[in-house]
C-alpha cells in the first residue's frame, strides 16, 4: 500500500471502479436504478461538484448501462468540464419553467418500466414524490464511499499533509493574545494558497477550509465559534480545530495545547483523554464493531467519573468530505474494514476547566492502522513556550 | 417606508411576526403542526443558523404554542447563544446513537395525537418517515418569507451598500491582467472586514461572500468559474458577480463592463439585454404575475432573434439567503406583492461574443419598485478607461 499524496483528477476507470461497487450493491438489494442527489455522492460517481440552490441536480444510476444526469440547460457547460466517465446529461429548461420543461419532466421518464428505485435517506421529498417505481430508503452510494480506493488514499494523504502543515504554524503562531480571526485568516489563505500552487485546477466548489481554535474560556463548549475575536491566553486548555475539504478531500487535525503551564485541574482529565485515546487507537481495525468500540472508550471517561462530560461519539469518517459516515458511535452496529478512514477524537469537556480533545486522521490497515496526520500529542510537546 | 441599513439582531418581537404569519398560514391549510429542517426557514424562525452535517436539526412548530426544536445535545450551548424569541430545545445524545436516545427518540413524541403535519418539498426523507400524522407537503415558511418586514428590509439594504460598494471598488481595480481569484480574494476579505467592524457579533454560519468576473473569452457561459486564474482583456464583455448573505442577509449585483472599448459585434446584444432590463423592471410590480414577467423578457430576446440564447430566468429572490424564492419564471403563477425583492437580470448569451446581463436587487413598492444596488448601467459608464 502506498501513501504517496496524489492531487491529478480521477480517471475514467477509477470513477467506473466505484460505479462498479455501488452496482454490486444494487444487485444485491434488487435495484434496478439509484437516485442520488446529495451533492457529495454525486461527486464521488461524476467527479463534478455542485452547490445546492433550488435548481435540482439528480443522478439517475440504472443497474447497468450510462449513469445519466438530470441538470439545469445553465449548468451543462460547466458539467462537461468536471466530469469524468461517461455520463448521459438530460438537461432541464430552468426552475421553476412552464408544464413540460421542467425538471420533473426530464426525470420521470428515465425509469423505464419502473421496477425497484434505490433513494438516498435525504432524498429531498420533491424528489421522492416524483420518483416512479417501488421506492426503497437505502444509502448504496454512502456505504460504497466506507471503504477507500488506492486513488482515495492518495487524494486524503495529500489533504493529512496540509492539514498537518497548517497544525504546525499554528503551533508556531501561538501566544497570548493572538486572536482567532487573524490566525483562522492567514492560515486558510495559507492553506488555499498552496492548494492552487499544487493543483491550479483545483475546484473550489469542492473545496472549504476551517482552521480556529478554542482559548481555555470556550473549549469546554466544542461547537462555540460565536465570538471570533477570542484570544489565546496564558495557560490552557485550549482547543486547536483544523477540517478542510481541499479539491474534494477532506482531513482533520486536531490538538489540546496549553501556553507555558499547564493548570493543575487540567492534568487529570488531559490524562483520561490520552488513556481514551490510545484505546480508540488500538480499537479501530478490521474485524471490531464501531458502536462497540465507542462503548469502550466512553467506559473510560466514565470509569474516571466523567460520564456525565462527554458531548460526542469517538469518530466520524472522511472521504470526499471532511465529516461523513461512517462512525465509531455507540448503536452503530457495522463492522470496522480495511482502508476506512476515522477521526480518533474522543473528548471530555469541564465547565470550568476546559475541554480536552486531540483528533488524528487515520486508516485502517489489513491488521490494524495507521495515523496519517502528524503533531505532538503529549503534555510536553503541547505546552507551548511563552515568547 | 424606511430605506435605512439595519444591523442589529432581531428582537423577539420580530420573530414572533414571522411564526404569527407560519401560523396563519397554517391555520389557512388546516395544519396541526408543520416540520422545518431547512436552515434557512430555521434561521427565518429562530435567528439561529446551522450548517447540514449528518446530525438533525428539527424545527417542529404546533399551530399554537411555544417551537420545538430538536438538536444534537452538542449544539444546546450553540443554539442558545444566538436564538431570538421563544423555543423549546429538545436534544438528542449524538447521531447516530444507541436505540432509545437517537434523533427519531426526540422528534416522533412532539406530535401529540398526530393530525395535519406539514412538512418542506426539500424534507429528508429520513425525516419525512419519522414525522407521524397525516403528512403533506407545503411550503409554508418559505411563502411567509416572501414577503419581507421592514427589519428584514433593513438588514437587505445594508447588504446592498456592502455589495454596491465593493462593486465600485471592482470597477476601479479593473484593467487588463487583472487576476479573477486576485481581485476576489482582496475584495472578499475587504467586505467580510467591513462587516465584521459593523457588527462584531457577525454570524459566520450566515455569512457568504461570492465576487467574480467573467473575462468575455468565458461570460457566454456563465456558471463557468472553472478557472480562476482568469484575466480581464481589453474589449468586452466581461460580467461581475458580487452575491453575499452577509450576517444572514443577501444582496446582488451585476454588471456588464468593458475595457477600453465597445466591440462592435458587442453593441446590439448589450442595447437588447437594456431593453429587456427596462421592460423587467417597468413589469415588476404589485399585481403583477411572475411567470407572465419572464414571458414578455423572454420575448424581447425572441423578437431580437436571441431566442436559442437564454439560459436562464429574469429573476430570482433574495432575503434570508442570497438566492431564493420567489422567481420571475414562465411557468410561476404567483402575483407579485408589495416589499418582496427581486433580483433584475435577464442575460442573453453568445459563443464568440460573450455574456451579457446586468443584475440589481430591488424592492417591490406598493404601486412599483426600488433599486437598491447602486452602479451605472449605461456603455458609457461601464466602458472603463484603460490604464
Amino acid at each position: 500500500m502506498s501513501y504517496e499524496p496524489i492531487f491529478t483528477p480521477p480517471t475514467a476507470d477509477e470513477i467506473e471502479t466505484r460505479r462498479d461497487r455501488v452496482r454490486a450493491l444494487m444487485e444485491q438489494q434488487g435495484l434496478d436504478y439509484y437516485v442520488a442527489t446529495c451533492p457529495d455522492n454525486v461527486f464521488y460517481l461524476t467527479n463534478f461538484a455542485n452547490y445546492v440552490h433550488e435548481r435540482p441536480f439528480i443522478l439517475v444510476l440504472p443497474r447497468t448501462g450510462t449513469p445519466r444526469f438530470v441538470v439545469p440547460k445553465l449548468e451543462v457547460p460547466h458539467v462537461l468540464s468536471r466530469r469524468v466517465g461517461e455520463l448521459d446529461i438530460v438537461p432541464y429548461r430552468e426552475f421553476p419553467a412552464p408544464a413540460g420543461e421542467t425538471w420533473i419532466d426530464s426525470f420521470t421518464p428515465l425509469f423505464g418500466g419502473g421496477g425497484a428505485v434505490g433513494v438516498e435517506s435525504i432524498c429531498p421529498l420533491q424528489v421522492y414524490e416524483a420518483t416512479p417505481g417501488d421506492r426503497r430508503r437505502t444509502d448504496v452510494v454512502d456505504d460504497a464511499r466506507m471503504v477507500k480506493t488506492p486513488y482515495e488514499i492518495g487524494r486524503i494523504v495529500y489533504a493529512c499533509e496540509r492539514v498537518s502543515e497548517t497544525h504546525a504554524e499554528l503551533m508556531a503562531m501561538a501566544k497570548p493574545g493572538l486572536m482567532a480571526a487573524d490566525a483562522s485568516g492567514a492560515l486558510s489563505r495559507g492553506m488555499s494558497g498552496r492548494l492552487l500552487q499544487d493543483v491550479p485546477t483545483a475546484n473550489l466548489l469542492a473545496t472549504s477550509i476551517f482552521v480556529l481554535f478554542q482559548p481555555p474560556s470556550v473549549s469546554h463548549d466544542p461547537h462555540n465559534f460565536t465570538n471570533i475575536f477570542m484570544e489565546m491566553e496564558e495557560g490552557g486548555p485550549h482547543v486547536s480545530l483544523i477540517n478542510c475539504r481541499l479539491n474534494g478531500y477532506g482531513a482533520e487535525i486536531e490538538r489540546t495545547f496549553f501556553l507555558g503551564s499547564v493548570p493543575e485541574a487540567a492534568k487529570r482529565p488531559f490524562e483520561t483523554m490520552m488513556e481514551a485515546r490510545y484505546l480508540a487507537l488500538e480499537l479501530t481495525r478490521p474485524g471490531a464493531n464501531m458502536g462497540e468500540v465507542d462503548a469502550r472508550v466512553n467506559a473510560v471517561f466514565e470509569k474516571a467519573g466523567y460520564g456525565d462530560n462527554l458531548l460526542h461519539r469517538t469518530s466520524h469518517s472522511i472521504g470526499v468530505t471532511g465529516h461523513e459516515a461512517p462512525f465509531l458511535a455507540e448503536g452503530y452496529d457495522r463492522e470496522i474494514e480495511p482502508s476506512m478512514f476515522y477521526t480518533i477524537e474522543p473528548g471530555v469537556y469541564l465547565e470550568g476547566i476546559g475541554g480536552f480533545r486531540h483528533s488524528d486522521t487515520i486508516m485502517t490497515t489489513e491488521d490494524g492502522n495507521r495515523i496519517l496526520t502528524k503533531a505532538p500529542d503529549d503534555l510536553g510537546g503541547l505546552t507551548l513556550p511563552l515568547p
